[in-house]
């Protein structure tokens, strides 16, 4: 069995500006990510915001089973024309893993098609995800809860659609509740938002939340990469209705645009 | 009860430029489909692309509880800015009724977050629209099928998310299956796609599918209008687990924008 | 507009022999859910256990719209023949509210399929629903959250099938957190699992709580009833494809037993 | 990577009492599926409802990790006690697939809670099944539809559950559609059925039916058992709102029921 083609896209920003995010990620925490979940069967890469292409070039793109995105002060900085190439590369089968404030990049909210908005607070409280479905793949190796000692808190209304399936739920100290762990489909691709991750507490120095990922990469490997055709099908049976009507109509293209 | 406001929107270019859809649509669509669904609990007005603003003011668009959307050979030609206000009405609780070839308008792809392609043939063949939910009030008053003598044929796959409920299944005499019929929820906003519609064929003079659009109204009809936060939310219950990281944070604005 | 005929069935037990739980609910839970939902749009009966056929006889079954169920300590006492009524109506367009305990009545399990099993806690403490689809009707009326200051706990994994829409998830106090309402449907009947309600706290008193099951009531109320069947259909199109084959097979009666 | 324990139960009756079917299926469909599923990764044994126990004993019950069901005949001769025990294992974890006639088998309906009921009729006639989900591990290397050439008709309203995914639906000759592969999970087991299968049809000789069935054992694979239980669970945070209540409650134990 091949190796699954992993890449980690990281914003990159708190890293370098704030110290005390640094001495949790002193690499970014695409690189703690990476190393957390580095594994023979990943073939893993990273990109980050301040590369050319933000490191998502066509070739790397082309070239990825399974995308993991974190982002949070510079979502508005992506470029449009490559948050494109990755929507089309999931639609075509990439899977995607949107890590905490990443429910907020443009990715995500494209594939969404809502607001994914959501009440937030920080004040370092504590969290518990509850695992809703100890038979999923994503929940491989997890017991009935996962506990984080310091948390932002992200609370609902949290603004997505219904998802496929509901894997955790979150507690928070202050009183909230969250849907940190949910599943998509959209086209070909799979996709989990997972919750855990903000930049100035070690959560993804966490084993199990970094088990949750690998299993995430597991679960979102493509069956198929397929591109997207609107075809016009001929007839597999013998077609005998037609009355007035023949073929009047106006031709439409392949784009659905009227020739 | 207070009327529920409807306005229909129409490309309404077919109408104009072709004789034989002229014919059957002497008025447009949206007037056709106006007359059909008129009813002494609906308030309707009409909007057509070739309007100023596409005829979807703000002060219409504000004043719309469920809006109807057919379109077809110029779907790029819908403003962007436009797009983006209807978007943000839906998430915010305006129900939206897709039709046929809307399947492929910049305003239902950009709810689905897919491509919303599909399998396409014009033949004029028969259909029959299989009722796979008798209790659902969409369905109210129509029996175990809808037969169209003759129609355009949509074909799986179709590349739509999962749907909440699936109304209707239909099949072709030239051997395909579509779904046709399906309903989400994103924001506060309730949605149904409904596949029957095309310009060469007299689909909105039947009264069948004009029971099933007008069904969809009520059910469409918002419960609410929300506008969308992403609040900071201090805490119900006190916190006492901060230990050494207190507000370390980078603040975030509503925005998910770093301060 | 005619009535909904409602029927609410309590297992009327705790409230006779114990003196704490009668001072909450002297004429049983089903009188103070009846008083509280009282409404000019409802007509309601209330039904026990210990009545003769539990207060369920064919003609109350026939007669109702929405039946309400709250049970706890003699779920093993309830008739499965009458079980079996109850069922047969769901699924012919009864619409059915399940109230907290009742998660573990045989009507409800055998509706979903699965153990109904969950994690319990008695310890009085403070318990806060989460509203997640503000927009449904279920809703309506209802803020952010409700707050209940002294309840059973119910945790998750909460063994249900994935429900068509999360409506409430609840938020414990000591740590816990349950998907609180859920909606499902079954056959032609819609079916609403509401967690609050144990019976030595005055929760059905409240009038958050009591808003909520009157939603519920008008949301489930049937669109129409219709007994199942399993026809032999003959087909609408004509056959060219049997082969070798004609009519070959064993003969299948509406059971689906062979003749 | 241990082999999946495959078990195949078979009703086993038409192909004993009709020389027609047992010219198609000489050694039983239950022998004819193992052959043509027959792997390395798997360890398939058969079980039939004439022997003893319908050869479903505990051991082999526990000692299955996905059970394939087909009945048609005979439904009514399997032992409820039997049945108990499969629903039990599907819950705690065993897969499970339902094949064809199986759908009016007590397993199903007792697994869906509904009354799996549809239309029918046996003319011979085309099939063809659209792959919806062509991403699903389950239509691993199959097309956009399979083809069989005469098959019995099974129509909509099929009266199941919303499905987890829908991943085929069929079109029939004479004019219906179907939803012919619909996958569920109920407690920690994965269940799929597949319509096609006849006994008076050599479908279990198709390749591609064989190869769906094939991937839907892998599919269903468990990822654990887990027995049931309803835990009291104590407190994982300080409680402080217990008010006037205590635990005035009446005790319960794990089934539920007042001590």
């Amino acid at each position: 069995m091949s190796k699954i083609k992993v890449t980690i896209w990281n914003e990159f920003r708190h890293e370098k500006s704030n110290d005390f995010v640094k001495s949790i990620y002193p690499n970014g925490i695409h690189q703690q990510i990476a190393d957390g979940i580095s594994n023979v069967d990943f073939d893993i890469l990273t990109a980050t915001l301040d590369e050319p292409e933000h490191g998502l070039t066509d070739n790397v793109i082309e070239n990825t089973d399974v995308m993991l995105w974190w982002g949070h002060c510079a979502h508005g900085e992506v470029r449009d024309d490559i948050v494109e190439k990755v929507h089309k590369r999931v639609l075509e089968g990439m899977g995607l893993i949107v890590l905490h404030s990443g429910h907020f990049s443009k990715i995500f909210k494209r594939l969404m098609g809502t607001n994914c908005s959501l009440k937030w607070r920080e004040e370092a409280e504590k969290e518990r995800l509850w695992n809703i479905e100890p038979y999923h793949p994503i929940t491989e190796g997890i017991g009935d809860f996962i506990e984080l000692p310091n948390t932002e808190m992200y609370g609902e209304r949290y603004d997505i659609p219904n998802p496929d399936k509901l894997i955790f739920i979150s507690w928070f100290e202050g009183g909230e509740v969250f849907r940190s762990g949910v599943t998509y489909s959209r086209g070909h691709g799979k996709i989990f938002y997972f919750r855990p991750g903000h930049e100035t507490y070690p959560i993804y120095h966490n084993q199990e939340i970094l088990k949750v990922i690998s299993n995430a990469v597991r679960w979102a490997k493509p069956q198929l990469f397929r591109e997207d055709v609107c075809p016009m099908s001929p007839a597999l049976e013998e077609i005998k209705s037609t009355g007035d009507f023949g073929r009047a109509g106006i031709e439409q293209n392949s784009e659905g645009e009227a020739l």
